[in-house]
Parts: structure tokens; C-alpha cells; sequence
């Protein structure tokens, strides 16, 4: 069955609506003719463990022009998470199942349902963000930098040295990145239309990274200290730019406050925050046993007190004056809290969530999970992965050419690099963000590459770069730059691609970027509008983006192809609006056919009513750039 | 590609060993030559909600004969269920996962990986046991019932009147069975080779049904009180049989003790023992709200104490001299102890089993939970599923002719009858059960149907249902009969099913179940042995059950059909153990071919060392029985 015939759900207002009472929402289907008729359509919910079975009732489209067959019916959130699925009945055909994955004959299982919570959503504003990922220490010096001490451990490095990637050296190596630094190149991220900057962490700290902080009541003199912040986010919100910080809830540095106060000493009231293994608190639990992160223990109500309950917490404190960060990204969060027998992640979740409703709530709260997230994220406590199942990963196995030696994947030991088709991307990422409730996957961080990957670019050229930013801006969630990408920078390794920044060269693809950003910015459909696959082959993808008032159409492809989609599954294409490479929309006889040549990446608006005539004459042709 | 070309890992002695320490498992997965050359293999656990890769290396063979590629490696349960799947670096292709579903080439989801603890097993015998399932009033009335005066709700019935199966006198009328019946007929079971009884409630109650409880601390006089269930319990265990009795932690009855003393006095302690809808406490929340069964609050201390707590508790009493059950199973576990915000199943969980332990270690715990089971069966708490996705739904859908209105499907509301191939039941038994722990699987129960269900043969014929108890009993699991199986009884709808025992026919089915019980307690490889599937198409099915000593050969067929299977998947079949219908097993060159015509299953011992010559002269054949 081609894609573009499977009935249709996710979370988006034209598929998911609010109901009669606050705790009911409508859920609809979309079912296109050449699917076959259908008896009737069941959503299937999940209540104190057990299905219940609504039935739902045929409904004109809420889509202009649309001619599918719609389903609709109620569901009532009994529970904080409640998982659904559809039953489809055909009428000359068995019935299938209908879950985010798919269709399939088989039941499927509960973990692979639909989600919908009736948690206080993300503000409003998350789900519009261009993220940007700063490195302080690497992204620009300010003119005070150069005066600045270096602590006891660093290793200073001027702003042209080779990064030092390997062995002891890495994390000691300071190139005296500020953040007066990133305030003073605020105009760089206004003109690529970035509005939200992710700082990875600006606590005082042992290692370049800062994931080993020394304490969290102050920003790393090194930085800029407390003063250098607040002028950084005031400026950026000047600038229409948001700033999140980054917490280690699951471990802090060996040379932390906390740990030197407990590291020794079974009567100090830190102790109960670390994992020991001695009575004499000499010997401690770390984070995958490196001695510098000693593994919090969240079964401590002064930790959770301190750390992340209420106003007087690390938590509130940089969400409130005079610091005012508009948010955290949460490292190591899959980790947090699981120890052992312990696992203590939802309350860390939730009450870190509880806070920043309380004293903030206007802020999002962003959490790493490297792997499979769809468990963890219910939308009840971290509100938006940063993961690398659904997208990163299935990106760089599609799009990348394979290199000599197997490189970086987050640990799997893969003997080749994996040569994914189209097709897979869009199995991997409908498996790992399919399950997710619709705020989750608004907010999903779709990146190309972060401080801790390699580079996307060190495997692909400028096109297939192209291609694959294309669709980090244009599926659902938020787009995310590391720091560099728009110069093009490459390094193997995570750690070589935490190059300093090339000030003074030309950044090749920021014209790109903003171009993708104001595309974004200015489509609501881009931005909160449903995702329906079209096509999945070999090379190429198709897929709509869609609200009840806008649809545009998204090609991806890494080299020739031709796409073939029937005009009753899209409308007809009315307009390009974006394209890298060299794409044609054809309008042919019931259908619309997509010639690609090379890598290429395009976006068009789809009409609701049909282009005059019905020859290839009306093609559309969207000009590479 | 074939899946005997498939590789393949389960729980079973030949793929999972102790390891160097008690909390070390050595995995295995086996490699047919057919799958292509690996470069290497690693096992992927998940140790506190991170992935971590561990190297396994090639070993012989743990099977005689076996020409194919074994791969081992050791993990370490650091979590109390551990999470695992395999990564197979292919030599000349892309990586494969595998996983309980079989191998992928994307990722899959944490949720459906293999699970291992290092919970107590259940206690050995466990494994071993061939249950019946006895709804005491339709099953056998002893002389002394006649005696008994009936309670007021009660409507009388002859032993062959008609089952009232509808409207509200359904759950009213009763048959007169009793615990004395049971005692009388266990020659019956005997003859049959059962070894276990499941006897549906047992306590004083408002219904036939009896999951009403009006209270849990005495066996119902109707039944014939606490020495009628002492006398039966002493004499099953006398021949031989063990007794389980049912309990339900979801909810009471309204008529319990508990909640008459609740019901309207804010003060009872038994108030917190249930959910109340207003301070008075005459408003309450019940099952499906039926109001004749309200809601346990398992937030409750005292309740947690009187019902499931330690020696003085409902659960460790009847297991405890003079009663002496031989463990229980649980009613709606599924849906015990949730409710809306409220989810404390495994606390109720781990609390009974760790009571069972306490003070009665050698008994066992079934639970039910209709539906995707594989969540809460992570072999800490509830020990083995009383299930319908893995076996039984898939079971009707292959093998039952549709029934002319779709019928019972725990309330799925299908249009038609669902009609499945073989492979679908296949691809439902794997997703619904590879996911528990071994010991789990080895206990899952595997019913034709159950006193909540229509009865298997009314929409089958003897074959069939020959065919399906084959797989009730071949396939890893607890084989079920419900009481009446072995005479062929009908029934559309559950209520229709519970007719009582027509003893004085002949239970036509009862040699050949005999026939089942004494393969299956004989062969320690349809007890304990791994399931490898070999073979799965629309009308037949194959697959090995194997010990490190032993390898079964299981074919099952609703038609004719030919099964070719390479004969280094299986080692050559040495002897026909069992079979009905008609199969031939006929070795040609490098293959086995198993020829069936019309419904049949067949067992076959494999046998290490090949038969002399490889002619068709050398031909098996399963005589029809």
C-alpha cells in the first residue's frame, strides 16, 4: 500500500480537538477513498489499564477541496496519560489497526499507541523556536576575555589552535569563549533567524564542558560571571532571541559544593544526596563510572528542595530576575533518578516541571535522552526530547556517505556505517515520535548534529547539508543549529567538532538558514500543522505539512528521483515557496509528479482550489538557489 | 526471508546460562548459515534507561549436530529488569536488530526488547503443569448439594436446564456445583492428565460468578464451606493435582463485609478501602460502574495489611494449613490498584508475590490481563498471564470460520470476524509474549477459551480444535482446559459457555488430550525448551521447541498444505510423537518436506544424527489418531 494511501492521525488541531469539556478531545482519521470503503471506525482508549472501544461517525473534511472520507469521535482523559488507537473496519476487507506506525492486521502493542495528556501545555510560544546551540567556550571571546585568569586545570588555547580531541588534554583545553562573547554576535543569530539559544551549561566547573559543575549558584567567572548573563538574555529577548540554560540532574562535579561537603563525612546533610559504597563516604557511585560526576541521589528531600522544589531552587533561581532564562535542557535525563532498584526519574520530571509552572510559566523545559525517548516523555514532566532515534540518526544513515571506519553512534558498535533508504528514515522516525503526545513531538529538538555528535557536514557536501537542514525545519519539532553548521565546519568525532568559531570567513549557508527560518517563522503549518507521509522510497521522501487553513507540500531527496502523488492525496501544488537543488512539480492527470535531479529539497504551498487547465505547461518549477 | 533462516534468541536454557556470577547471564543467539556471514554480534542492554553494548563471541554449537553459527555474551542485571536485543554486524549487508519480533533493520523501540530479572523463579513444578479450569457451580454437584438451601438472590436450576445467558437473572441462577463435585470427579482430570485446577471464586457471593466477594475469609456454604475446600484440596494433592483458587484485588463485592461497614460511615476504617465520589460516603466508584463492584483503594494501609500483607492476610491465608492452595489467580489485575491519577499496580503486585514468598514459596501466581500483557508482566509481581492477544484471539482468527455476526472479542468491535493467516497468528504470538522474561513465557496460559469466552469449537469442528489444543500444549506456556473442552462444548457468548458438565456423554476429546498430557510431561522440551520458529505461511504453521538434550518438531495446518524447511534448521525427525489428521514428513536432499492434508498437528522427535539414506522410502508418518 502506498503511503499516500493509509488513513491518517496525529496530534495536530485538524486531527485532535478540543471537546465538549476540558477533559474530552475529539480525534479524527483521515481516510482516503483509494483506501476502500470502511464499515465503521472505532478509536480504541486505554482506561486503568483496560481498552474501551468509542465509536466514532463520518464527518465532512475540515480540509477545503479535501476529498477523503474523515472519522471522529470523544475521548475522555480518565487518566494523566491515555494511550489510543484506531480500529478500522473495511468493508470487504478484514479490519487493521492504526497506530503511529501504521497499519497493520495484528494488534499492536500498548507502548506503540497514540498519546494525549491533559498536562498544562508548553507556552505557546516553544513550538515557533529556531534553536541555536552554543558551546561558550567556543563560540566567540569578548574583548575581556583576554584578562581573565585561567583556573588551576586549563589549558589555554588561542582562538586558531587545533582543537585537542583525544586523550587526557580534551576536556582541559579553554579557548575563552564568553558570553559577552555570544551577546556580541547576537546580529549573527538575528540574521539567521534564530530566536532561541540553548547555552550548554555556564556553571563554574572542572572541564571546558561545564557538565562536571562546581556549584549552581553562580555563573562561571570565566564566562562573564552572574553579570554577563543578565546582560546576555537581556539583550537577546531586546532582540526578539530566548535563552535556555542546561542542569545536570543526574550527576554534578567531583569538585561541586555538595559533593566536597559530603565526600568523607556521613553526618554532613549533602551525603544523602550521593550513592556510596562505603559507610565512610569515600567511595561513591559515578556517572558511567568516571570519577569526576558523582551520580545524585534523588531519594534526598533536601536534594530535591535545593535542586529542583520550589522558589528557592536551582531550578527557579535562573528563571527568575534578574536572570530571567526561558528555560533549561535537562542533561543525562534519561539517566536521572535510575539507579539500581531505584528509579526515581518521573518525580525528578514532574517536580522540576511542578517548579517552573509555579515561578515560570512561561518557560520549556527541554531533556536529553539519547536513544529511544517515547517512554519518558508523557508530557508531564520534560516537555521536548533531544534525541537522536527519530531524526539525527535515521538522517545520517540516509543522507551521509558511509566512512572508512565506523564512526561515532552513540555507542553501537556498527562494523559499517549504516546506508539507510528514505523509507527507513520514515520507519525510524514515525517509530520514535509517533507515541509521543502531540506538545512532545511540537517541540522535538531536530538536529543535524550537537556538541556531542561529529558534524553532519565531515560526511556530506553543501547540498545534502541543504536537504537535511530542509528537514530539520520542516518536520515537527524544533529545528536546532550547533553552533558552526552554517560555516560548514566538519570534525569526525564530537569533541573535534567543538571547533571555535571562524569569525571572518563567510558562513556558506547562513543565507539558507534564514531563508528556512523566515519560511518557518511565516507558515503556521511549518510550525504546528499535522504530518502526513506521502512517499518513502530509496532516495526521496514526501510529505504534508497541514492546519485546517494551510498545507504545504515537503520534498526531500539525496539524488534523481521521480515522485509520483495522486492530486487527490495533497490538492495541487499552488506555489513553490523554498528549494535547494533542482525540483519540478508536474501536474499531470489526477496526479502530481515530483522530478528531482541531484539532492534536493523543496517546499510548496498546496491550493485548496485547482490550478486552471491540467497540462504539464502548468508546471511549477522551484528555482534552485 | 524464511524464518528458519532467521537467527533467533528466547529465555530458554540453550540461549540464556548463569553466568560467572549470580547476577551475570550469558546470552545466546544462533546464526543459520543460510542468514550470511557476520562480522560480529553485540547484545544492547539497557542499564538504567542508557543503552550499553557488550561484545559476544562465536561458541560451538550447544546442539548436536547443529551446523549453525552460535554467538555468546555476558550481561550484568543491574536493574531489576533488564532490557536486551542484539545487534548482528552482517559482513556483506547493513546491521540487523534483533529483537523478540524478529530482525530489523531500524532501530526498535526499548519497549519491545527482551527481558531478563533476577526475581525468585516461580518454583519448578511450575512449569510442568497441564490446568483445568473449574467454575465450581457448573461443574459437578455431590450428593450432600442437593441439601443446601440456596440464598434469596439465588434462581434454581436443574443440571440440564437451560443457561440463562441474558438479561439481568444471567448472574442469578444457580446450578448447585460444589467443592465436593469437584473431589469426586478428580478421576476424570486424571484420566485427562491434568495437573493443576483452577477453581474460578470460592467465597460467599451475590452471583453464580462468585467475583463478587461478600467477604474472603471463608469458602461460600453453597460450596460447601472451608472443609469441603480442605477436603478437595487434600485429596487433588493426594492424586497428584494441584489447586489454585482466584482472587480479585480490583474489587469486592457490595454486599463484601468491608464495604458494608464502609458504605455511609465516614468513620469505618474500611472507608479508605475504597474510592468514594462524595464525604459521605455512599457515592463510590466500581468496576465498569457496576455497582455490585466497587473499587479497592489500594493507598490503603490497612487494607494492603488485611488482604495482601504478610501470614494474617487474605492472600497467605488460604495458601497456609489446612487450606494449602497451591497459589492463586488474580481477577482484572490489570486494572487493580489504577485509577484515574492513582497508579499503585506494582505495589499490589510485588506486595502479593512477596507475601506468596514469605509464606509459601512453593506456590505460584496468575494474573489476568486481557489484552497487551507485556507491560506489567515483568516477572517481579504477577507471574504469568491469564492473556487472550498472544494465543487465544489469534488462535480463533486463524483457525474458527466466521461466525455469520461478529461475535465476542473482549469487546473489540469488529465488523466481521476477523480471519487471520497463519502468519499473522505467528507475528501476535511473538509481539504479545517475546517481551516477558522466560519464566514468564514459560507459564503464560494458553486457553482455547475460558469461562469469559464463547467456546472454541462452536464456530470449529473436532479437527480444528484437535489442532488448536496441539498449540495449547506445544507452545511454551500453561496448556488450559476449561472445564467442558474434552466434551466439546458450545457456547457463542461466555455466559452461554458455562454450561454445566454433561457427564454421562463421552468426552470425546478427552484421549487425545490425554494424548497431549502425557507428550508434554514426557518431553522436557515442550516444558522448558526454547520456541524457534521455522515456518509460518496462511494455512500452516512449524517451529522447534528445544533443550540443550531434546529438539521437538511442532507443525500445525487448518488445511492441505507442503511445509519445506532445509533440514540444517532442524537436524532430521527421528520419530512421530503424536500426531492428528493426516502429515507425512518425507526427507529429500538437504530438506524436509512435511506434506498435510486438512486440519492436523504433528510432533515430531529431531533427531541429532542423520537417518541413513535420504530417499522419500524414508518417509515419517504421523498416523491419524
Amino acid at each position: 500500500m502506498h503511503l499516500h494511501h493509509h488513513p491518517h492521525h496525529d496530534g495536530s488541531e485538524l486531527y485532535s480537538t478540543a471537546g465538549s469539556e476540558p477533559s474530552v478531545r475529539n480525534v479524527r482519521v483521515r481516510v482516503p477513498r483509494a483506501f476502500g470503503p470502511l464499515a465503521s471506525v472505532w478509536v480504541r482508549v486505554v482506561v486503568d489499564a483496560e481498552p474501551r472501544y468509542l465509536p466514532m461517525h463520518p464527518i465532512p473534511s475540515p480540509l477545503a477541496g479535501d476529498l477523503a472520507d474523515w472519522w471522529e469521535g470523544a475521548i475522555e482523559l480518565l487518566n494523566p496519560v491515555v494511550g489510543y488507537r484506531f480500529l478500522l473496519n473495511r468493508l470487504d476487507a478484514g479490519a487493521l489497526w492504526l497506530n503511529p506506525e501504521g497499519v497493520d492486521e495484528v494488534e499492536p502493542l500498548d507502548a506503540a499507541d497514540f498519546r494525549v495528556t491533559g498536562a498544562v501545555p508548553p507556552p505557546e510560544w516553544a513550538s515557533g523556536q529556531i534553536m541555536y546551540q552554543v558551546f561558550p567556550d567556543r563560540f566567540a571571546r569578548s574583548v575581556g576575555a583576554a584578562a581573565r585568569a585561567l583556573p588551576s586545570w586549563a589549558i589555554p588555547a588561542a582562538w586558531d589552535d587545533e582543537v585537542i580531541h583525544t586523550g587526557s588534554d580534551t576536556p582541559l583545553q579553554v579557548f575563552g569563549g564568553d558570553l559577552d562573547g555570544v551577546r556580541e554576535r547576537l546580529g549573527h543569530l538575528v540574521d539567521l533567524g534564530v530566536t532561541l539559544i540553548y547555552l550548554t551549561p555556564f556553571f563554574p566547573a572542572g572541564s571546558n564542558h561545564r557538565y562536571d559543575a562546581t556549584t549552581f549558584d553562580r555563573v562561571d567567572p570565566l564566562l562573564g560571571g552572574d553579570e554577563a548573563l543578565i546582560r546576555l538574555v537581556q539583550a537577546a529577548h531586546q532582540r526578539g532571541i530566548r535563552v535556555i540554560g542546561d542542569l545536570t540532574t543526574n550527576h554534578t562535579g567531583d569538585r561541586h559544593e555538595w559533593f566536597r561537603a559530603a565526600l568523607g563525612d556521613p553526618s554532613a546533610p549533602e551525603g544523602a544526596f550521593y550513592y556510596w559504597n562505603d559507610d565512610a563516604h569515600t567511595d561513591y557511585v559515578a556517572w558511567y563510572g568516571v570519577p569526576t560526576l558523582p551520580k545524585l541521589d534523588w531519594n534526598s528531600p533536601e536534594l530535591r528542595s535545593r535542586f529542583i522544589e520550589g522558589r528557592e531552587s536551582v531550578v527557579a533561581k535562573w528563571l527568575l530576575p534578574p536572570f530571567e532564562l526561558d528555560g533549561w535542557r535537562i542533561d543525562v535525563a534519561n539517566m536521572t533518578g535510575r539507579h539500581g532498584d531505584d528509579d526515581l526519574n518521573r518525580l525528578v520530571q514532574r517536580s522540576v516541571r511542578r517548579t517552573m509552572q509555579e515561578v515560570a510559566p512561561d518557560t520549556v523545559l527541554f531533556a536529553e535522552s539519547t536513544n529511544d525517548a517515547t517512554r519518558d516523555f508523557d508530557g508531564l514532566g520534560w516537555q521536548a526530547p533531544m534525541s537522536y532515534s527519530a531524526f539525527t540518526r535515521p538522517l545520517w544513515h540516509w543522507l551521509q556517505r558511509p566512512a572508512a571506519q565506523p564512526e561515532h553512534h552513540f555507542g553501537i558498535p556498527y562494523a559499517q556505517t549504516p546506508q539507510a533508504t528514505a523509507g527507513e528514515f520514515v520507519r525510524a522516525h514515525r517509530r520514535f515520535t509517533g507515541s509521543f503526545p502531540w506538545p512532545v513531538n511540537q517541540l522535538v529538538m531536530n538536529a543535524l548534529d550537537t556538541h556531542d555528535t561529529p558534524r553532519f557536514r565531515e560526511r556530506a557536501d553543501e547540498q545534502l547539508q541543504r536537504v537535511a537542514a530542509g528537514l530539520s525545519f520542516a518536520l515537527p519539532g524544533t529545528p536546532v543549529l550547533f553552533a558552526g553548521d552554517e560555516f560548514g565546519l566538519r570534525g569526525a568525532l564530537g569533541e573535534e567538532a567543538r571547533t571555535p568559531l571562524p569569525w571572518g570567513t563567510v558562513p556558506e549557508l547562513s543565507g539558507f538558514y534564514a531563508e528556512l527560518s523566515r519560511l518557518r517563522r511565516g507558515m503556521p503549518a511549518l510550525r504546528t500543522g499535522g504530518l502526513r507521509w506521502l512517499h518513502a522510497g530509496d532516495d526521496s521522501l514526501a510529505f504534508v505539512r497541514e492546519t485546517t487553513d494551510q498545507s504545504v507540500l515537503v520534498v526531500a531527496s539525496r539524488g534523481d528521483d521521480r515522485i509520483v502523488i495522486p492530486d487527490d492525496a495533497i490538492g495541487t501544488p499552488a506555489a513553490a515557496l523554498l528549494a535547494s537543488g533542482s525540483l519540478r512539480a508536474l501536474e499531470r492527470l489526477g496526479v502530481v509528479e515530483i522530478e528531482v535531479s541531484g539532492p534536493a529539497f523543496g517546499v510548496w504551498m498546496l491550493g485548496a482550489e485547482r490550478m486552471p487547465g491540467d497540462t504539464p505547461a502548468l508546471a511549477i518549477q522551484a528555482a534552485s538557489r
